[in-house]
């Protein structure tokens, strides 16, 4: 049923005649397991090449194991948080004290129900690889000065590998601002994801996504939340009106939001355990439990690209050129070390798409992923998603005249039966006469999922009549996208 | 910010001249206050058109009254109740009682704020059609063999309106089986919405989308449903995935659904009020408290259509040509009284498009709504979602070699945590070398937000690779329609 009928085994009846019989030797080495890794050595493996991936810590990488599957997990805790304190305005459960205020949330069980079934991905994982036929390790692997690629492996052992072709898909790491005192008494998101307890007081720190998701976690499920931003506002990379909603909501749901503020210090009280936080506006925040840095992510290096001469820019992220291709012939990269969209499908799109211009049929010699209108989503509460161009960015880039915007703020239905309503905030972008759509940023319940067909339609090039042209459905809120004036 | 920048009063300018002084005399008359007439008569008035609008019972009519408005409000604490009950498997409130068996929902208060609700939106509706200077007045319309149109008003008045143009918008109505021995014993949607308190047992007769969301929301707060279809599904409008999808959860979620079942006669216990309903294969369902029949609907006549002549076909439903024409010139009709696609932004869009062709500037001259590829959906538990051909449909247009099917099952991340799954179901059906997306058909969590945007791909000719060529969003329902293979 596939638009990709089984493709015939073209690669590895071309490449064998040239291959090499060592086991060592490979047609497509991958350093890294994560999205982008896994996507592309599947691919790779489909057409017949024989290929080998290298992981150091856990199959799946961030997302599945420190990034968006669990994350996703413990929002829908936090989000059925706030749905159950609108049971009793919804008539339900009445002389229950399900109420924001009797809220109880074991994190310790649900924290080892969460990692069971991160446990079960990581197996499906593999067996998606056993499945397609491509080799894999555990271990730590380094080029070395002559091109091969030497792994460390979890027993131990040392195994050094050739390869006609190799990717570096090794991710990311989240950054610590090392530069402040205290700053080791803070943890990062993947501290986040080995808490054993929830704490009754945290500090989060950064305006970024991951620090907006988490701040939303543990808001709904009851933890005293601060969350620390240098700026007015949170989503700084994302449109106004999905700065100031979110920034808004947070502040009215009641997360304690420090504006303008930077962290100077952190004392551990050694008995306690507790933090205090202090900030360069003076305030201090004390009895904090648990601090999280969320001020930025780099790339994951250390595994010798001098040695063989692969460029990294002054951030430390692998450059490639629009084929994923480093300065290094023979060598790719792809994914959060690339740092270009840093996106779980992003990587593995552009993970499958090499996999094809290198292994696939003659109509994929010059695939590459466009990173254009590539749609993002935030899992805030409520959430908001983002295509295209911010309105600023659309003014510089067509004129303020040509630009078009059409906006609709409102209740979403189902909070008419509740005192406490969550916003809904939608902008359209449109350019040029023809009113094409450039940007759509959207806040409010279901966004994510809202926003995947509205992304199909912008990446075909969709204008404000073909929108219009949509009928409504009714009654939702989506369906306000397509009656704006 | 919009499109159409306010338009030039030209209608009213233009037709002033010819128009006679009487106050009586409109130049839009639109018989029937529900979504098609309210939106068809207020865009006319923005074209300077001097508009009256008649309603005989509530503004708003089906939609807002005793439609898609509180049955989505139904649907809301009906999905609320379920979702409740996953609280402690989400390590949540586990100290109280919050499990299916211990679920009570206050339905008497809960109807008072329902239609609360509903009275707040009769009344914006009233205040829009103020604000666009549309004349309205309650009464029921009837049309005079001059083409005048003699209207009862609520104080009993009688009133005489001439008009350029007259719409004819009155709706539609719940079908009795008046054959039944019995059959007034039971109800209809109408009454569901009536209902003081919440039936213990009911029996919900109709295998139409009606049915399938009154059952799903009686089921979901906790009345013991029996759901009477004639067939071995429900939904048989829709595709075979909906039909089946839908139709083994309502068994396996615990409705008793009687298939291939039709009533043959109701029995009323006069002392308590309570029925029996006995089915043709002999079972007998006992000390039902309510039956709702829904079993189709029908045009809202008795307005002296014959008296000017207007056709209606061999269902009562007023006949009109693509752009809403009556075969009697001035005379206008669509919605639920036309019967093509019953749903309110249909009505909405033609009540629209008619204004802008009759009263609007001259680009819109030919104007009409185009009935393809109109998204609807379902609010059953999950969600359904159709854009476009069945599988069924586009074999027999197509020729089954030139069609594509691509299909996905899997149970949404939500459920992961979850003992008890809730299916989710895509179908995509493509045609043509091109692959050319014809049909879209969608089971699952958020379908009714999920299909809008796809509805806009759609209707713009996407084909597979349009829709492959947009990036995920992860984690979601959604991408897996962009990622199908």
């Amino acid at each position: 049923m596939s638009v990709l009928s089984k493709p015939a085994n073209l690669y590895r009846l071309i490449s064998r005649r040239t291959m090499t019989s060592s086991t060592n030797h490979y047609n497509y080495l991958v350093i890294g397991g994560g999205s982008g890794g896994v996507a592309s050595a599947r691919r790779a493996a489909s057409y017949g090449a024989k290929t080998l991936l290298i992981e150091g810590k856990a199959m799946g990488g961030t997302c599945v194991n420190v990034g968006c599957v669990p994350k996703k997990v413990m929002w829908y805790a936090s989000d059925l948080a706030g749905r159950l304190s609108h049971a009793h305005e919804y008539g339900l459960y009445k002389e229950l004290s399900i109420t924001k205020d009797h809220l109880t949330f074991d994190w310790p069980e649900f924290k080892k129900k969460r990692d069971a079934y991160i446990h079960r991905l990581n197996g499906i994982y593999e067996r998606n690889l056993q499945k397609e036929g491509v080799d894999y390790i555990y271990g730590w692997a380094k080029f070395n000065t002559d091109g091969n690629v030497q792994v460390q492996t979890r027993e131990n052992e040392a195994k050094i590998f050739s390869a006609d072709h190799i990717l570096v898909a090794t991710g990311g790491e989240p950054i610590y601002p090392k530069t402040i005192p205290g700053y080791e008494h803070g943890t990062d998101s993947d501290g986040f994801f080995k808490m054993e307890t929830q704490p009754k007081k945290v500090a989060v720190v950064g305006a970024g996504y991951i620090g907006i998701e988490l701040a939303g976690v543990f808001h709904g499920l009851g933890t005293e939340t601060h969350l620390i931003i240098r700026g007015e506002t949170v989503l700084r990379k994302f449109d106004e009106s999905i700065q100031n909603t979110i920034t808004d909501h947070y502040v009215k749901s009641g997360i304690k939001v420090h504006k303008k503020s930077q962290v100077t210090k952190i004392d551990k009280e050694s008995s306690t355990g507790k933090l205090t936080v202090h900030l360069d506006n003076g305030t201090t925040i004390d009895d904090v439990d648990d601090l999280i840095w969320t001020v930025g992510r780099k790339s994951m290096l250390g595994i010798g690209l001098e040695n063989v001469g692969v460029k990294v820019n002054d951030k430390e992220q692998v450059v490639v050129d629009e084929y994923q291709n480093t300065n290094v012939n023979g060598i790719y990269s792809l994914g959060d070390v690339v740092g270009k969209v840093e996106l779980t499908p992003v990587a593995i799109a552009a993970g499958r798409k090499l996999s094809n211009r290198l292994f696939g049929p003659s109509q994929f010699h010059n695939d590459k992923l466009d990173y254009n209108n590539v749609p993002s989503v935030v899992f805030s509460h409520p959430e908001a998603g983002s295509i295209g161009l911010t309105e600023k960015q659309a003014i510089d880039k067509y004129g303020e005249k040509n630009v078009k915007i059409y906006k609709s703020k409102f209740t979403a239905m189902y909070y008419a039966m509740l005192e406490e309503k969550s916003p809904t905030n939608y902008k359209l972008i449109c350019a040029g006469p023809e009113e094409k759509v450039v940007g759509l940023h959207i806040v409010g319940d279901s966004s994510a999922e809202i926003l995947q067909g509205f992304g199909v339609a912008i990446k075909m090039g969709a204008t404000k009549a073909d929108f219009d042209n949509c009928v409504a459905i009714h009654p939702t809120s989506a369906e306000e996208l397509v009656t704006l004036r």
